[in-house]
């Protein structure tokens, strides 16, 4: 029998759905240790997480969140506020000796972030970010294909995150669903919020990038903010490339933004080695393309895996070959890898400290197109 | 505040899995006036159905689904039997006045479907059938653009089910997993298993089949089976193509086979109207094809649409553009669909009458493939 | 240094551009034995046929293609006219001695066809027929991977050609452009246009179809008949579906149609064998899909092999790795053929024996159509 | 009746090859006032330009480029020389009076190719660069879309150029078919061979590039020289990638390598717009994909344009509808409009000059790349 965990959600929007669901589900298809238990939502607005905790089914609310970490029958705080909040209430949790889960980006820089790794650190508690996409089951393949030496010396690393959502000049900035527009409450545009997912993945795949150069743009200056009512300046990146070296010696290449016409949500990443390439995009999140040259010769040709098969990962958890999964089946797979992480000693990643890493690389690239200038990582 | 809708779960194989996830999640995702619980799940075997009770979360358990039926704490009755089972238990149910969703194929011919169907509308009694696929929002959005008239005079209709799982010679038949290729228990080979799924979907989107011509193919003529231990002959088709025409004039051609190597569960359809066509595979379910020949020349192509917007069916209630459902999601769907049915007295298709014509089409493709020839199609 | 080969062209239509574009080319790019010499270009209409001589460089012209056989200067005669008048056409060439290509279909029907094959095989020339898809790379690689082998046991073929530009039904019928509209000059609709395409290939690739059943379908049912001037009914078949079997006890399944929507020439091809399977289609024809169940299982899939290496068949003459050739380039390829054959005793494929075994399908599908009954189809 | 136009033609390789190819077919299918006679071709050694003249009809040889151009029976001089050369040519066929068609990149570097662009200027004498694939009819499509309007404000333009044949280590450097490795005969190595492609067309839709900064890579350091046949340092540049500003304010980004294992010429491109977007790629070179956001919303996905109708570029000169042309053609289409350019005193571009904007392009990559700092485009 599985032995309870006790869950306080911070926040109710897009990522609280998301992770709710992911608990909620869990243990209906992964066999664990631990089962989440809905125990408080908390929000600032008592009818708004009222409404929300009742939609998920947790237990009771609260609308400050000091005492939701405050109360003993809570053992883990999914942090889901915007970005300038993390840090506080991470740095209470671990105080408090509570395990965290904590949105993306973990914060709004990497000395913000490190103090963050160094107060979870020497509270000893468990801690893991949501940079969900390492567990789309095609990514996770990738990442097994590369640990195995299928792909040889790596050459190119390639990836991008591209939506078309803002383009509308008459849409306002700040507020509740609109707060990744507003620089205070996000500390950057789209670095933070898609780039910084493909950081992550790029530096789970293929290792440190040691120096870029980056360029960013705000294709819209001024928009109308929904906190002040009044047009504002918009502090935000709309668009961000960047190109630089992993220190593996392979070339990188990056690109984000929210004005690509067609594109709803366009991650992709690719990376071609000397043997074996691999593509992936989340239009198409449960194929893989695979690459190999050492096919034989008439019949080589991009692999198109659809990735369902009990032997891939995580799919003996699903349904059967051909049946897909999609996009939050990925938080669900990181609440069983948190589980089995606590459960075995052997923490599951992204961690905090791992998110650092990535939090470096955005600190590099934001200051690089700053100064218009190549920079070196910090490797924390 | 939602009302409880008492769910019995006679079975507990993939099918009990995949309705018992849409049960617990259809209130998370869908306002409804009803919840399902999960009051017991029934099967001959306690210890087996105690698992997957504890699994789901089933409160209680039956080993006999004459008591399931009888208690007064059920109010809908959901059938994962194989198909010789359905209608001994489905006419039980009627008789108890207890709602009934029952897997596809709804019977093992059309007589007995019949039977069913003037059993449920005697009783009075809410019936649906779960043909799934209708409700992955791809396929309900080709309903509407059908329905919108978009497609102008309907030539072609075109449909398979192509799978590979039963190429080995040496996977047995019989028994819990591989009752499939049982004919006492399942009837018919890939014609109730997967022609049934495209013959539904294509009488939802393209009206009556009148007239039909069918072959079918038993590549593997003897199985060891695993109820008697004996190498038995195959009763079940492993392959059955038709060719047919709708009442609307249109021709028609349909094919499914468990040896099509490469294809895991590849389910297409296409239609092809005098203005515009549709095409969709459930290999890239979320993706629907379409082409307008009223699209600028220069312009004009296949659209490739995905479908994740919160104008397009049932999307609303899930992510954000770009972010894509899957399978598991077309019985959340359904049961939403059915709550809504039983709310507002507008029964959610396909019923058990609607379901009957899918089976009159089974009957005549497998009496056809019988006799060599041409038969008409009875209309119910 | 290569020989002379005379070509003497009757008809001046699409397929006598793609021929005389043939002739051309082929030396610029193979090295033969014999180079062909452009020599007469023959029609009824002297204004029309100086026309097409000019822009192709024929070095004369004949209004009367009994002249054009009659000329000692002239080696092989192309037969680029409507299908009825094949069959006088190449007795007359074989009685005069003269090697022969000819446009598919060979003949109106299969006792045609063999009275043409007799006169051939009797009188000792070489003769081809101009099914010209075989020599896509693609479909030539789809061959060499079945002869090697690689497939096992075959299950399924099947094979579509949809176009849809005879939709609009104020198209006429007759005259020159459109004699495929009319069942006097064709003989039949898509069945000898575009089914005679699957079908050729279908038994290169798969060995002869036994038995069959098929339906036809004439969806317009009346044209303005450009020769006469009235409104006449038509006597062609819009549409044909088959299904039947193969010698190797694999099922088959074809359609043809000029009626679905979006599809301008998509010809497919599929065959699923117990280890590998093959896809293609015209759309893209520098592609071959192909799937092996041998590969490692986590990196299963597709292959998409861009057939445009020097290994694969005819590309080491054109460009290189990744430059693509298009649809004229198979005729190029089937003159550079039956150049090989005539020099070296090897006579390539498909001759006039060849396609009457085509023949004989088409008259089996256009009586099982008629009859509405199964036909096992003459092995000639 | 057309007028002929003598060409000479100074070299024989795979630019030789495609160059010929196009002069001897483009009367076959574009109505011209003049039609190319090959009337000589050169190289240093008799033996190689005798094969080559045989195999493509090349009227006579010659072994001195300077005599070629002083020959008066040459109106045209196509030089297909590595880039070295191409200056010392195009000056003296300049001087001569003789209209040039070069290959690209036009030069060395910027200074050199204004010197040629003065030098055709001054002389008066017909110009153009071989940058041919502006002449993909899907290409010339996305081009005819800008044109239109129908893109809007643009945000982004991206492109690549990947290959991967050089990444055998044991491949050497310099002679006839390898000079593109060696930095004496071509300059640079992916920048001039393949970003110039990428970057005339992005000057072409997008307009000029203002500023940009990038980084090249060499990742195999050292390679045999075919001509020392020594070990020696490899010059060129193996990748090169940049990004930067156009003119009209959009980002662009552009990648080339001949090390992205799996591609083997993958030239992509694709535009951003506020309204439409636009994607094409040469491994599907007849395909261009169109977003338009002003489809309606349910029916809004990327058209997949089968660019073989008629009405678009180029096609009605060649087949029909979903017959698709390659690589080659895009020479003849270019060879078309150059002669159609100096019959009607209209210029076909691109010419010497347009060249030389690109040219500038590429030293602003290279002087970035070595300077590692951001550089303003200088604009001709």
């Amino acid at each position: 029998m599985s032995k309870p965990l006790n869950v306080g959600m911070i926040g109710y929007g897009f990522m609280g759905r998301a992770h709710s669901n992911a608990y909620r589900r869990v243990n209906n298809f992964f066999d664990l240790k631990y089962h989440p238990v809905l125990k408080a939502a908390c929000a600032r607005s008592a009818d708004q997480i009222k409404v929300f905790a009742d939609q998920w089914g947790y237990e009771s609310i609260e609308t400050d969140w000091r005492k939701l970490i405050e109360r003993k029958d809570i053992d883990v705080v999914d942090i889901c506020v915007p970005n300038n909040l993390h840090s506080e209430i991470a740095l209470a949790c671990a105080a408090a000796g509570k395990m965290i889960l904590c949105e993306k980006p973990l914060a709004m820089n990497g000395p913000e972030a490190l103090k963050m790794v160094e107060a979870v650190e020497k509270a000893g508690v468990a801690n893991m970010v949501w940079y969900n996409y390492r567990r789309v089951p095609a990514v996770s393949l990738a990442k097994q294909l590369i640990d195995e030496g299928r792909l040889g010396r790596i050459f190119h690393y390639r990836s991008q995150f591209l939506q078309d959502w803002t383009i509308k000049s008459d849409l306002p900035q700040g507020g509740n669903g609109l707060w990744r527009l507003d620089v205070e409450a996000a500390g950057s545009g789209v670095s933070g919020d898609l780039l910084a997912h493909c950081i992550d993945t790029a530096l789970w795949l293929n290792g440190p990038i040691t120096t870029l150069n980056a360029m960013t743009e705000t294709f819209v200056k001024e928009r109308m903010h929904n906190l002040t009512g009044k047009v504002e300046k918009v502090g935000i990146d709309d668009a961000c490339i960047f190109m630089g070296r992993h220190a593996n010696g392979s070339l990188c290449v990056f690109e984000s933004t929210r004005y690509a016409r067609g594109h709803k949500a366009l991650y992709t990443l690719e990376i071609n080695g000397e043997n074996a390439s691999i593509q992936w995009d989340l239009h198409d999140l449960h194929r893989l393309q695979y690459f190999d040259y050492r096919d034989d010769s008439i019949i080589r040709g991009w692999h198109s895996i659809h990735v369902s098969d009990g032997d891939q990962p995580y799919m003996s958890k699903w349904w059967v070959p051909g049946l897909q999964i999609g996009y939050e089946h990925s938080f669900v797979h990181q609440v069983a890898d948190f589980i089995e992480g606590i459960s075995n000693g052997k923490p599951a990643m992204p961690d905090f400290r791992d998110a650092y890493h990535t939090q470096l690389v955005l600190d590099a690239v934001l200051a690089s197109a700053k100064k218009h200038e190549w920079l070196d990582v910090q490797q924390g």
